[in-house]
């Protein structure tokens, strides 16, 4: 299960704040509490500095590698700001995020082949948002087409396949759930990854529907994730899901979470 | 969902001394508290009791029914002690269970069919538990052969593919999980339930471990379990994986549990 720590991200207030008045202080307690909290990529965003989000994402790569040699998550929606700062990370990184529109994939493959980083691929097309689970495996299949054409492997893959809230309509946990699963049938060595948070949009006691819905993901075949894995309940949902799919043998990292006192009660 | 509330069980040592001292009160309260929590079925189970379950069943039963309209699931693994208590009860109850066992299917099918009953059957042959997934299946078909050879309606079929804990085998919750999924699409109309407090047996915080194990069954397709209903965070749990697995329209019953304060933290 490959983990990817959400916190730094510029939608959050906070971090927004931190990133503004240079508060390289704040973003390294981020990075070295995400990463005490156990995750395998910790997510870089400055995606809400709009005009300066390559100038403010390369001091907030600066500041987390300072702290850490977790491998770091580019995480924008703009291939030039990607391209400006991939030679300054140190050690190869996932990038997040491409979909299907032209521009994103023309301009971020050839840097995923040539940094050797892990992507992430939205089931996202010029014209949708896949919302149903046919839209989601046809949108996928046509990533896995393009990703593995222009000679990345499948193995550096993550297909996300979306995430709406389940408020606003009672498929919509259900479509990404069940495309998760075909979509990890269908391409064997394929990975498949999701944020969360949206899917408890508008609900009360979001964080009970969030792990809730990473378990019934796990269930179905998800492997990776995009977390706040400071929160100990989340994160013991995680390690007790990734046990009962048969992913934890002898239950030992469950067993050394619960020494370290991240399974939460 | 049917949920049964396992409370009322002789193995649970409250329970036991409440029975021996003849402590209705005790059992009433335990009986209205999950009601409250919100419960299909109150299983009532006397099978500690070695040569006069019947007689200490029989009292559970009317303890319980002065109480309640709740139905009840009649739980022992003695027909005659099913055959005994069966005309007291007042609503058409559950029983649980059968196995392929040749004394109690004979014993109990004509039962289930005289009084209507809904019945839970248990993945065990005469001569194993069924470990495996393709064990626990080919056994549920021949469950499957028998029940509805007899006359009773598939929907009234409950079965239950047997627990083991995961700390004895890493692969052990996997394959309840996928013996789960194959049963329910290899019968459609067919129902499965479960246990759960097995699954946790020799781990810590073994709560997260069952309130996991519950979301993880239900989003392969587990529509009745066996649980304590006024454990809050399972019941949240239950709540919350319903809702997003499609089975709770505009997440009414997720809001009232809310509402009611039913949903944890």
């Amino acid at each position: 299960m490959i983990i990817i720590g959400e916190r730094i991200n510029s939608s959050r207030k906070p971090i927004a704040q931190a990133i503004l008045s240079n508060n390289a202080r704040f973003i390294q307690n981020e990075a070295k509490a995400q990463a005490k909290a156990g995750i395998n990529y910790i997510d870089v965003n400055a995606g809400s500095f709009v005009g300066e989000e390559a100038k403010r994402l390369r001091w907030l790569i600066e500041v987390v590698q300072d702290v850490t040699d977790d491998p770091l998550c580019i995480d924008s929606a703009d291939p030039e700001v990607i391209k400006s700062v991939l030679p300054m990370v140190r050690i190869a990184p996932m990038i997040n995020s491409i979909t299907l529109e032209p521009y994103r994939l023309e301009g971020v493959l050839p840097l995923v082949s040539e940094y050797r980083c892990k992507v992430i691929a939205l089931c996202q097309s010029e014209t949708s948002m896949a919302k149903t689970t046919e839209e989601k495996v046809r949108i996928a299949c046509q990533l896995v087409e393009k990703v593995t054409g222009s000679g990345v492997p499948l193995d550096d893959l993550y297909i996300d396949p979306l995430v709406y809230p389940v408020a606003t309509h009672t498929e919509f946990a259900l479509s990404t759930l069940d495309a998760i699963e075909q979509i990890m049938k269908q391409f064997p060595g394929v990975h498949s990854t999701c944020g969360l948070t949206n899917i408890s949009y508008g609900l009360p006691n979001r964080r009970i529907v969030n792990r809730t819905f990473l378990v019934a993901a796990i269930a179905r075949g998800l492997d990776s994730a995009i977390i706040d894995p400071t929160d100990t309940r989340l994160y013991g949902s995680l390690k007790a899901a990734l046990m009962l799919v048969g992913k934890d043998k002898f239950c030992l990292e469950y067993l050394t979470a619960f020494r370290e006192g991240r399974l939460g009660s």
